[in-house]
């Protein structure tokens, strides 16, 4: 038996795991220091109520005989299906219930979409960059060209007209960078993807941290876009569902390739590698899109969203540069002095016990910059902004 | 953009489609008839007090800021992993608790594993077979080769010397035919793959149905298996998780190939295309292995079993050759008088309003056979079983 020897290219991801090394050192030299960090990737705030209450309701239906649900459907429930029409609809994206598919989350759906594509394909992804889309395609055997995102393009970068891909991978509001595209730019990637017979990975995780209402928060408000563009959403920092899983995949009918639509590719790949999602889930995802609930959802939002405005109001204040914060619980910084991310990293860690993320573990565009996350407590928030403002 | 070209080669899987548009084409025409399902593959009885009690309260701990929880550990919270080392433990199976990946359920990480093989291996597939082992591999474009399950094997195909494959499927208790291995004939199969460097996928989703003693439940009964076998496990049947997701991936850490453990690549695969189970599910999960959960879970695993005993007692009376159905909630029978598998569909179908699954659905060697199901309503089995004598 031969393993897929790809996997032997890939580079150990060491940033977390060596800022938590780093981060216990010196709590253990350090015992008596709190330390406070906005590096966190998570949510904090608890399921909102309606949530709470459909998800409970659900494991007492599945407790009674007469109403027990065993397999759902494949694409997943047509309730909640429904449900996400409806939020598409607010958006003025419409949408078949059909070209919506439920998953347990975006980081399996954009890893797992890879399997309808050829390897021979070359994928073309912004540097700095969440992780995942340069891992996924080294497990394949892709060819991956990187795009710079930097402070002249404002961490957006744009396409050239010269370089030749079939995948392309766009996040916005982005992670790390927090930086959102316009409609105006988005419009070029839509169409060089169409000129180019490209299919764009759309990442719209953060789509729900948007307040600016000129921007957009889904790529199908781009004329053109259903006709090259896939769509990955989550309700795990819309809702807080990083531990409850549940997100969704848009793949439009009007999407083929060689003739053949995405779709029923897409359909086939889960069909036959996918169970669905739990019944329990997609019953709190629905309360999630209802009227009570999106209410309920949105204050929490409003809480991240309010750390993030102290966090740029301090970085204001300081005369650091950034981007993010304002559409986006990622604020994204350049270190001050010249430093480099690790210098930066232990600067706050030793001086005003802050941990952040170094920019560098996002990409070679990632070196001299640094991410901060909007997911923690106020009063911590507060505090940390103290401290740094203090060294 | 090229899409995958292996997915061109999928066949169509017209079984259950074809089955669900003759029952209602039936209906339609004989509008006054009960038509009673023994072909259900789902299980009927809702889940254990025990699941019920667990998960509400995971529930209600997600609604408090105190006890909420976000990202899990990846491989799936060390209170499920070690209360299923204790549920191996009794098997006298001693597995490390990092041997354990939590999943969404076996379907899922029996396709997903294929992804740290290389697409250059020969795979060796039963046949009959659950269709999944086939389509999975089709859409990576491995070589199959088919081994013959036939009443002359008991459905329970032996490894052939001269026939060479990196990786082989099993399932035991086997869907569809219900057949088991014993100890001697999966001893066969581990000297098989040790000999040949190969990796046995060994789909154990029906092991809580066995109830001779001394038929294994795990393949790490048999000695060496631990450095040639990963066993996927499911709670889908044992604990009636169909519509709630979970299962388990076991990946031994003698389990080596060219020197790379198998157990670091899923992992890697794991941290990379996935994100974990819900946490209300994991708990839910946990509590069906507490001893009181596992005792109402073999209540209902009772149920279904006594409706496989009057199945069975029925088609000996009848005369009727069957295997399955002692150890494992399926019944594979010859059709009688030499119909062919749909010649016996149409039959029972019209002549006793009874619905089962036509065995030559699941590979050429089920042609004049068929499948029964012990998963329906203890009256509908009884009803059905009479109006099959009377025919």
């Amino acid at each position: 038996m031969n393993i897929n020897e790809n996997y032997l290219n890939l580079k150990d991801s060491y940033l977390f795991a060596l800022v938590a090394k780093k981060v216990s050192e010196y709590k253990a030299q350090n015992p008596g220091k709190e330390i406070i960090s906005l590096g966190i990737g998570d949510v904090t705030l608890p399921l909102a109520p309606a949530v709470i209450t459909a998800m409970g309701d659900a494991v007492a239906e599945m407790g009674r005989g007469a109403t027990f649900r065993g397999y759902g459907e494949y694409q997943g429930y047509m309730f909640l299906r429904e449900a996400i029409c409806g939020y598409y609809g607010k958006k003025d994206v419409h949408l078949d219930k059909s070209e919506i598919f439920i998953g347990d989350g975006a980081k399996s759906d954009l890893g797992n979409i890879l399997d309808i594509f050829s390897t021979d394909n070359t994928v073309l992804i912004p540097d700095p960059v969440y992780p995942v889309y340069v891992d996924t395609n080294i497990m394949a055997g892709r060819k991956i060209i990187y795009m710079n995102g930097n402070t002249e393009n404002e961490f957006l970068p744009l396409p050239d007209s010269r370089i030749k891909a079939g995948i392309i991978y766009l996040c916005s509001p982005n992670n790390p960078t927090g930086a959102v595209y316009d409609k105006g730019r988005l419009k070029l990637w839509v169409d060089y993807a169409l000129e180019n017979d490209a299919v764009i990975l759309f990442d719209s995780a953060y789509e729900a941290f948007v307040r600016d209402r000129e921007l957009p928060t889904s790529i199908y408000q781009i004329e053109g876009a259903k006709r090259c563009a896939i769509e990955f959403c989550s309700l795990s920092k819309t809702a807080g569902f990083t531990g409850v899983r549940c997100g969704y995949t848009v793949v439009p009918h009007e999407l083929t390739r060689g003739g053949v639509p995405l779709n029923e590719l897409w359909l086939r790949r889960q069909t036959t590698k996918f169970n669905g999602v739990s019944y329990i889930v997609q019953r709190g995802a629905e309360a999630a899109f209802s009227d009570g609930g999106y209410a309920q959802i949105k204050e929490s939002i409003g809480y991240y969203m309010e750390n993030a405005r102290l966090i740029a109001e301090a970085l204001k204040a300081l005369g650091i540069w950034f981007a993010g914060g304002e559409n986006s619980p990622y604020i994204w910084l350049r270190c001050p002095d010249g430093m480099s991310s690790w210098e930066y990293f232990d600067a706050l860690l030793t001086r005003a016990n802050v941990v952040g993320t170094p920019g560098a573990g996002f990409g070679a565009n990632g070196e001299g910059f640094f991410r901060l996350t909007a997911f923690g407590d106020r009063d911590d928030v507060k505090k940390a902004l103290d401290r740094i403002r203090n060294i």
